[in-house]
C-alpha cells in the first residue's frame, strides 16, 4: 500500500535508498542540509521540505539516514526536528549507524510522543543501496518490525529483526568493527609484504582467500584508488561508537583500540573523505614506501 | 620418477604431508623427536631414522616440517643434523613456517656444503594437508623450484614460486598475520556482541560474510570446540616472527602488536595446545561472560 | 572579603576543598546528591541546599566538583541547576575534570545568562585537598582569573592561569593521561619482574627513581592496599576524555589507547571504586601470579 | 689491589666506564671493533688489543659493554672471543643490557670453561658513567659478587646484587621498560597539549612533577635537542628484549607493545642514533605540528 514517506539525509547512501522507496510507488518527501543533493530525487517526483519537521508533517513514516548520533538528535529531536512534525502513530525508522544507547534514547523520546520507532541500520555499501539489496538489521518490537517490513523491503533484500531496541545498532557496530579490523590487518600486511620485497599482485591473490573484503579492497589500494565505498570519516565514527559502547559494557577491545588510533592518524592527515582503506597511507608514510602504484 | 625422500618432523601437518609423498610412490624415511608419531607411516612402508643425519644419508631430498627457527636449525645444522648426512647435490626443502632471515641463513649454510635449498611453507591447514591440496609458497631460484616442483605437487595443488630465498617465509608470515588478526577481530566482536545481548547464531550468520575464516571458526567457538586446526602456540610463534621481521624491516604493526599480546595472555592461561581461536577465552574471562556454550 | 559560596559536589575531594573554603571565613552552602555526605560540613557551619539551584541563590560564587561532563551539565544547566539560581554577575567556578569542549560549552551557557565562568581543575589528590595545597590550573579571561584567585587560594597553594577557556581542562587531561600511563607502566613492570623472580622490594626501590608516583604507589600495591587515592572509575573517565579530545584534535595516542583498554578490563572486574593502581589485578590474573602480598 | 682488566666495547658508555677503571689504578687493555674510539684511553695508559681473545689473555677480569646479545656472543664466545683467551679462574663481567636467557647461556658457557661469570648491567646514563656513579645491578652467586664488587665500585656508587644469574638482566629490562613507557607517555602528552593550544613551557613545568625523567627530557625535546643521552636504537632493543622475555614468561604487555611500535616507526624514519625521546617526531609528523622549536 502506497504511503507518504519522509526521507531525511540524502547522502551517498540515502540518495540511493530513497530512490528505491520512490520506485516502489511511495510518495516521497526529502530533506537534506545541503539542498542541492535532493535535485535528482525531485526530478523523479519527490518533493523537498525546508526542515525535518516540515518533511514529517502528515507522513506515514519518517526514515532517517544521517552521519552520527548528534546529527540524528538534531533532525529528530531538535526544534525543527521530525518529532514535532509527526502525527501520532506515525513511524520513525532510523537507518543510520548509531550506538545502542542513542537508539534507545531516541525511541523513548519518540514513544513519549505517541510515535512508533524502529532502528534499522544497513550493511552492504553503495552498490547494495543502489540495487535495493541491502542487509537490514532491525531492532524494536516484533509488531513494529512486521508493520515496517514491507517498506524496508523496498531497500533491502534481507530484512532481519535482530532483537529489542538497541540490538540493531549493536549488530551494525559489530559488523563494522570487524570490517575496520580487517581493513587495518590488510594495510599492515600489504606494507609488511611490500617492505619484504614481495610481488604485490601475488600478495593480493593469496590474501584474497582470507576475506572477500580484502579481495575487493586490495586491488583498489594497489591501484591508488581511494574513492569512497565507505568514507574513513564514517568508519572511524563507527569504531569510536563501538569502543564507547564497549566501554559502557565493560569489554576491553585491545586490537580495535589500536585500529582506532591508526584511523585517527589518517584523519589527522586529511584523508577522512577517502575510502576507509586510505588508513594504509599512514603506514606507507612511516615506512617511506608506497605499496600502491600511483595512477598513471 | 621415484626418489628417496627424508621427511623430518612428523607432527599434525607433517604426518599428513609425508603420507602423500609416500602415496605418490617415493621411498620414505622419517625422523621425529617423538618416535611414536612415526608408527602409522612405518605401517605404510616408511622407515624410521634415529637422527636427521641418518635420515638424510643417501636421500635425494630432505623435507623439514618443524615448529620454529631453533628447531629447524637443530634438525638441519646440528651435530646430528641433516646437513652432515646429505650427499652433495641433494635437495633440502624446508616447509616449516620460519622467518625470511632464518630461510636465508639456512640456505647459505646448505649451499656452502654443495646442497640445493628451497623454502616452501604451506597454507591450508590439516584438511588440505590430508588431501594433498595445500597452497605451497616457494622461495628460491627458478631452477631449484622447477626441479622440486613435482615432489611438492604430491602435497599441494597450488605450487607457486613467490620469489627469491626469503620470499616464501615472508609470504607465509603475511598470510598468517592476517589470519591471526581476523581471529582476534572475531574474538573481540563475539564478546562485544554477547555483552550487548545479541543472539550468537545471528551474529555468526552476519559475520560469516566478512571472512570464510570466521564462517569456519565462529560456530566452533560458540560450540566451545577448540580442538586445534592450528594450535595457538604456533599461531603465536608466527605472529612473533612477523613482528620480529617487521622490526628488522622498519614496519610498525600497531594492531598486530595488540593481537600478539592477547595471544601471550592466552598462552599464559595454558591454552597453547588448543586452537588459535581459544584466544577469545582471555576476553571471556575478563568480561565474565562466556560467548561459547559449554559442550553438553 | 568574606563571600557567600555555594559548593556543589561533596565527594572525596569536594568535602576537603569545601572545608578549606569554610575555614577561610566564607559563608558556605553545600549541595550533594547524597545528603549524608554533607553532615560534617554542616557541623562546621555550612548550610545544606535541596538543589544546586537553591544553593546558588544569592551566592557570590558557585563552585562545582563533580564526576564527569554529564554530572556537570546536570548540576549547572538542568532544570534545578545552579544557572537558574544564580544572580547576574555571580561567578561559576568548575573545578571538576571535564574535557575542553564541555568547559567551553558550559562557559558559553553561563555567559549567555550574564554569569562569569572559570574552569579550575585541580591536581594533587586527597592529601593536597585536605591541606589546601592543590595545584589549580585555571582557564578563562585574565580578569575573571584575577577576581576568582583569592577564593581559589583558600584551596590551593599554586594557582595558575594556563590560558583561555578550555585550557584548564586540556592541561588537567594532559597531567592525568601521564599519570595513568605511568600507573600502567608500573603495573606491567611489577608483573614482569614478579614473573622473572625478582625480589619485589628491590624492584620498588629501583623503580622509585623513575617517578615519585611510582615511589608512592608501588609499596601500596605490594601491600595489597587499594583504598582509593584516585578511584579507577575517575582515572578511566579522564583517560577516555583525553582520548575523545585527542580524536577531535586529530592526535593518535597509541600507548594511551592500550592503557584505556587495561582500565576497561579492570572496571569489568568490578574494581572501579578501588585506586587506579588496581589495574594491575587484570595482569596478575592473566599471569596467575599476584605481585602483591595479601594483607595478613 | 691492582688488577689487569680487559675492557671490551668502548662506546659512549664503555669509554667513560673504562676510564674510571683506569683511574682506580688497574692495568687496562681495551678492545673495540672501531679502533679509533680507543685512542683517548690509550693516551691515558691503556693498551689496545687486536681481538677480544688477545685482550683477555692473562687478564684477571674481562668486562664487556656491548650493544646486544649477538654482539655479546661474538666478543665472548666467537672464535676470536674472550672465552678462548681467558685463563682458568678469570672473571668475566658483562655490563651490557641483554636478556636473562642470554646471561644464563653465557654464564653456562663460561663456567664450562672454568671461568667465573657475573652479569652487572648499569643504569644512570652518560653522566653517571663519567662520574663513576652508576647504579649497578649484578646477578650471580654471592661469592662471585663479593669478589667482583671492588672492581664494580670503581664505576658505580650503588652496587647491588639483585639475585641469581639472569636477575640482573631482568632488573635492567624492568627499569628500561618503564623509562621507554614514560618517554612515550611524555611524547603523547606533549603532542596532545600542543594541538590543544597549551603553552609548552607550562606543560613542561606541570609534567615535570610526574617524573624526573620528564623534567630532564622535556625541555630538551622542546628545544629540538636530540643528541643521545640514550640512543633510540638501544632503547628499542631493550624494549624488544623485554617483550621477548615477557613472551617467554607468559606476561602480556599491552601498553609496552604499543610503545615498541612507536619506536619501530621512529627507527623507520632514520632516528635510531638520536636520543630515545626522538620518538615524538613520529607523532609530530602525523599531526603536522612540531611541539619542538627548531634551533635558531
Amino acid at each position: 500500500m502506497a504511503q507518504t514517506v519522509a526521507f531525511i539525509g540524502i547522502g551517498i547512501m540515502g540518495r540511493r535508498m530513497a530512490k528505491n522507496v520512490l520506485k516502489a510507488g511511495h510518495s516521497l518527501r526529502v530533506y537534506n542540509r545541503t539542498v542541492a543533493k535532493t535535485e535528482e530525487l525531485c526530478g523523479l517526483g519527490a518533493t523537498v521540505a525546508a526542515s525535518p519537521r516540515q518533511a514529517a508533517q502528515g507522513a506515514d513514516a519518517v526514515i532517517t539516514m544521517v552521519a552520527d548520533p548528534p546529527a540524528l538528535a538534531a533532525v529528530l529531536d531538535g526544534p525543527e526536528g521530525a518529532f514535532v512534525g509527526c502525527r501520532r502513530g506515525a513511524f520513525v525508522i532510523d537507518m543510520s549507524t548509531v550506538d545502542p544507547e542513542t537508539s534507545r534514547a531516541m525511541a523513548a523520546r519518540a514513544q513519549a510522543r505517541g510515535l512508533r520507532y524502529l532502528e534499522a541500520p544497513v550493511t552492504g555499501g553503495v552498490g547494495a543501496a543502489e540495487q535495493g539489496s541491502l542487509l537490514i538489521m532491525a531492532g524494536g518490537t516484533m509488531e513494529d518490525f512486521q508493520a515496517a517490513k514491507p517498506l524496508l523491503e523496498t531497500m533491502g533484500k534481507k530484512v532481519l529483526r535482530v532483537g529489542q531496541m538497541g540490538s540493531g545498532a549493536a549488530m551494525k557496530l559489530t559488523t563494522n568493527m570487524v570490517a575496520s579490523s580487517i581493513s587495518a590487518a590488510m594495510a599492515e600486511a600489504l606494507v609488511f609484504a611490500a617492505k619484504a620485497g614481495l610481488e604485490p599482485s601475488l600478495v593480493v591473490e593469496i590474501l584474497a582467500d582470507r576475506s572477500p573484503l580484502i579481495a575487493r579492497w586490495a586491488p583498489r589500494v594497489l591501484a591508488g584508488e581511494f574513492s569512497p565505498f565507505f568514507p574513513l570519516r564514517l568508519a572511524h565514527k563507527d569504531v569510536h561508537l563501538a569502543l564507547a559502547t564497549a566501554r559502557g559494557l565493560g569489554v576491553p577491545l585491545f586490537a580495535l583500540a589500536a585500529v582506532a588510533q591508526l584511523q585517527t592518524a589518517a584523519l589527522a592527515k586529511g584523508l577522512g573523505d577517502l575510502d576507509q582503506t586510505a588508513t594504509i597511507q599512514v603506514l606507507e608514510e612511516i615506512v617511506g614506501l608506497p605499496v600502491r602504484q600511483p595512477k598513471p
